[in-house]
C-alpha cells in the first residue's frame, strides 16, 4: 500500500498504445536483458477500442541503464514504434501535493492523519483555503496554510496568486478536499488529470450543488461519494473511486451529511493513494486503475 | 420473512397522519383493550414534515371486534380524529400478483423459484409478455402465460385486453420483471403504488434506455439496480430498494449485463417481499420501509 | 447524528422488561400526560425470549416532573410493576470518555478529528497509553496524555494508577483505540458494557493475536473489523458494529493492515457514536442497536 | 462472463512456477511466434513465496501448433525448464458438472435458471440427492435426478453407486448445492479442487452444523456465505468466493435463513462461473482468482 519501507529505488512505467502482438514481451524483455528485476506488472487490453495498457515497476539496483536515461531509451526503442503514450516515475521521488479546503475538516484530517503516520509517500508543501476556519489545523500539523478568500469578484486576481504558489512550490498535483469553489480553466489545463476532487454523491447522480439534499428529495436508499479528476465540465471528469452506504427513511439530510463524511474521506484518500502510487491511467474520460 | 407457517390470522394496520401526542398510545390501547395480541409494531415520525407513520400487526384469535368490522371501527374511532390515511390487511388473504416479462428470464426464474418453494405469500394467476420467448417457463411452472404482442401501433387495443385480464383475475399488484414496454397512464392510475418495476441502474443515474451502456460510457466504478413503484414520470417513482456491485476497468457492457442480472433479480425480489408483507408506505414520492 | 445543535434538554429512557400488553401505551402515556414532547421512539420485541426493549427521548421543556425526579417516579410507577431494567440520561450531560491507545494512530486521529470538529457529544479528559509514541498527538490536540508503561510484571501496580485516573476524572466509559493490552477483571467489572474495543477481524473469526496474519493464512476473500464491549472472555463480548472490505489474492498481510486501518477506525467511531447517543442496549451478550 | 457467443476456439493456459526473470516474455513470445492471438492475459507474482501465476487465453484460428499437440509442446519447451505446473483447456469443450442437492431448492434453481438461459458454458448430465424432495425440479428442467438415500449406515455402498455415476458420465467437477452429507475421502481424492461447496457462514467463523444458529447466538451484525473447494478437513478448503449481508437485532434465525438463501445462491453461482471459466488456481490452500 505504501512505499515507505522501500530500500531500493524502483522505476515505474505507465503506458498505453494500440494493441499489437509482442508489446508485453518486448517491454518485459527490455527490462530483463538490462538486469532490471520486475517487482510488479499489471496489464490490460481494451478489446473494444484495441488499446493496450500496462504498469510495470522494476528495481533499479542492477539496472544497466542510468535512471536519467531510461526515458530517452524507452522513447527511442519503443514509443514511436508502438505509438505509445508513456510516463516514467521513480519511487524515491515523492510527488508534491497541494491541498485545497474550505470549511469542512473531515477530509483534511483524514489526509493529514495518514500523512503524519507515514502512510502517504508524498510531500504537502501547503494548504490553500478560501476561508480561515481550518487555519488552526494547518498550524497543528505544521503545514503552511494560505487563506486566499477567492470569490466571484476577485477570482481572476486571486487565482494568479494560487497559480504562483503552485508553481513556486513545484506542485505535481492538487487535491480538492471539499473545496467549494470552481477551478479555473487555466488551472485545469496546467494540471491535466492532476486535480483530484471529491464529490458527495454517487456520480453521475446529483451533479452540482447540494447533492445530499437532492438525494434526500429523490428518496434514494443508498448514498455515495465519488473521487474524480477535474475537467472543464462540472463533475464529469474521469472517475477514480466510488463507494456507497445504505440509508433508510429514518435518515434525513443531516444524517446523510454525517454518514457521507466517512464515505467522502475514505473515497478521497483511496483515490489519492492510487494517484501517488502511479496506478491510475486515464483514457477516453475513464480510468484504468491498476491493482 | 414469510408468513408461510402462520397458524393465526393476523391483522396488519398501516397508517400515516399528522403527528400529534397520543396517537401511538391510542392505537395500541385500542388493540390491547379489545384483546388483540400485538406481534409487530414499528413506527416512525418524520419531524421535518411532522408526519407519523405506523405499522402494527396483531393476532385476531381473541380479538373482540370481528375482522370484517375492524375497518369501520377504526375509521369511526380514529381516522377522522387524527386525519389518518390507513389500510387494513389480513395475513390469511394472499395478494394476487401479475407478472409482466419480455425476453429476459433471470428475474422471472428468481420469482418463480421463491414462489414454488413457498417463500412468497402470494398468488400468481398469470404471466403476461409481449414476446413468446419465455412461454416455456410459464409452462414449466404451470402458470398461464399470455402473449400480448403489444407495440406502439396496437397499444391502445391490446392494453384493453391486459386491463381485462387484470380485472377478471382480481389482481392486486403488478410486477414488471424486466418488461420492456411503457405502462399506460390508465394502468398506472388503476394500480397506484401497486406496479413494481426493476430498473437496471442506480437511479436517478442513467434513467431511460440502455443504462449499462450509459454507465460504461461514464466510467463508473459501481453499478446498481433500483426497484420502484411506477408513476407517470419515467423511472421517477418512489424507490423501494436499491443495491450495487463493484465494477472495474476490466468490465465492459457485456459483463455489466451479467453482473447486473444478479443485482436486478435480488433487488426486485426484495421489493416484492416487502410489498407482500405490507411493509411499504408511500409518502411524497418516498417510501417508508418498515423493518 | 449528533446532539450538538440541540437547544432543548431532552431525557432519554432506555429499558427492557418481560413483554406484556400495554407497556408501550403506559410509558408513552406517562410522558404525554406530563407534557413531555416525544422526539424519538423506537421499540422492539424479542418474541423468542419474550422481552420488550424501548428507547424513548422527549423534550423536557414543559415536562411537569423535574429532571432529577424522573428516575424516582419511573421506578415507583413502572419498574417493579413491569420488572423493568431501565436507565435515564439527559442530553445536556456529556458522557466522559477515556481513550486507551498503544502505538497505532489511525483510530486515535479519527476520534480526535470528529471530537475537535464538534461531531461527538462527549468529553475526553485524557488519553492513556502503554507507549510514548503517540504523546505528540495528545499534545497537538491539547489532551492530557498519560504514559503508563504497563506490562505483565507491573500490571497490578500500574492498573491501580489507571483506575485512580478513571475515578478521579469521573470517566463514564473507556474506548480501546487499538490498545494492545489485556484489561483487568476489576476494570471490566467497574465498567460493565462501558469498555468498547475494536478487534481487527470479523469476529468470531480470528480471535486473539495477529488476526490479519490468520486471515491471510486462511485465504479469505473479505476481511472485517468488529467493535464490541469488553467482557471477561477474550473477544467474546457483545458486538456493537461490524464492517468488511474485499481482498484478493493480490493482497498480503501488509495490504490487509492498510485496508484494515480504514475499516477499524470507521467501525470503532460508529460504535462510539451509538454508545454516546445511548442507542445501545445489551441483553444476553447481544446488542439491541436503536435506529 | 460467458463463452456462449464465442465463434473461435481458444486455448486457455493456467500455470504456476517459481518466479524467475523472463517467464512471461517466454510464454507470450511462444504464443505470438506461433501466430496465436492473445485475447486475455493476467498474471500475478506472490513475492513472499516467490511464485509466478498466469492465465493466458489465445485464439487458435491461425495457431501453428495443432490443439492436441499444445500440451506436449508446452511440456517440452517450458514445463521442466521452469518447474511449471500447468493445465491447458479449450473453450469449445464444455466441462461436465454433477449437482448434489438435499432438500433446499434455492441454489439448485439459481444454477438451473442460468444453465437454461445459456449463461453457463457447462453440461449437467445429472443431479444426485439423498432425498426425493427436489425430484420434480429435475423433471421440470429435464435433467436426470438420482435419489441415492445415503446415510451413515449405507454410506460405503451407496458412495460406490455415486462414484460409478460420476465416472460413467465423465464428470469433471461436482457442485454441492446445499448437499447435507459428508463427502468421502475417496471422492475428494478423485476430484481434487473439483468439488465446490457452499457453506452458509463467513468462514472460518461458524464451521460445521447450524451456522445461522451459531451466528444468531453470537450476536453478529453481518452474516456471510462462503464457496470453497472440498478438502479432507471440514469447511477448511481453499475459498473461492465470499459475500455478506447486514443483519440487525430485529433478525432471528428464521430471517437469517431467508437472507442467507440469496447470499448462498449468488456466492455459489459466482464460484461455479469462475471455475468453469478456468479462472481459479489453487496454491497452498488459497486461490488465485484471475480477473
Amino acid at each position: 500500500m505504501t512505499n515507505m519501507e522501500q530500500k531500493n529505488k524502483n522505476a515505474i512505467l505507465l503506458l498505453h498504445c494500440p494493441d499489437t502482438q509482442g508489446i508485453l514481451a518486448a517491454v518485459t524483455d527490455f527490462i530483463n536483458v538490462n538486469k532490471g528485476n520486475i517487482v510488479y506488472l499489471d496489464q490490460y487490453v481494451d478489446h473494444e477500442n484495441n488499446v493496450f495498457f500496462m504498469r510495470v515497476e522494476w528495481d533499479l539496483n542492477q539496472f544497466l541503464i542510468p535512471a536519467e536515461k531510461i526515458n530517452e531509451y524507452f522513447q527511442t526503442l519503443f514509443a514511436s514504434k508502438y505509438q505509445m503514450q508513456f510516463s516514467i516515475y521513480f519511487t524515491d521521488v515523492k510527488p508534491r501535493m497541494a491541498l485545497f479546503v474550505s470549511k469542512m475538516s473531515h477530509c483534511l484530517f483524514d489526509i493529514l492523519a495518514r500523512y503524519t503516520a507515514g502512510e502517504m509517500n508524498v510531500d504537502i508543501p501547503f494548504i490553500i483555503s478560501n476561508h480561515a476556519d481550518l487555519q488552526w489545523v494547518g498550524e497543528k500539523f505544521g503545514i503552511p496554510f494560505h487563506v486566499i478568500p477567492l470569490n466571484k469578484d476577485n477570482r481572476t486576481e486571486l487565482e494568479k496568486e494560487e497559480m504562483k504558489l503552485l508553481k513556486d512550490n513545484n506542485i505535481d498535483f492538487i487535491v480538492l478536499a471539499r473545496y467549494m469553489q470552481i477551478i479555473s480553466e487555466e488551472m485545469i489545463q496546467t494540471y491535466p488529470n492532476n486535480i483530484i476532487n471529491i464529490h458527495h454523491s454517487f456520480l453521475p447522480a446529483f451533479i452540482g450543488a447540494k447533492p445530499y439534499h437532492q438525494a434526500y428529495s429523490r428518496g434514494v436508499k443508498i448514498i455515495g461519494a465519488t473521487s474524480h479528476y477535474v475537467t472543464s465540465e462540472l463533475d464529469a471528469g474521469p472517475i477514480i473511486e466510488q463507494d456507497v452506504v445504505r440509508v433508510t427513511h429514518k435518515d434525513n439530510v443531516k444524517t446523510f451529511v454525517a454518514k457521507g463524511r466517512d464515505l467522502e474521506k475514505i473515497v478521497l484518500s483511496r483515490a489519492i493513494e492510487k494517484h501517488i502510487e502511479r496506478k491510475v491511467l486515464v483514457y477516453q474520460n475513464r480510468t484504468v486503475i491498476f491493482s
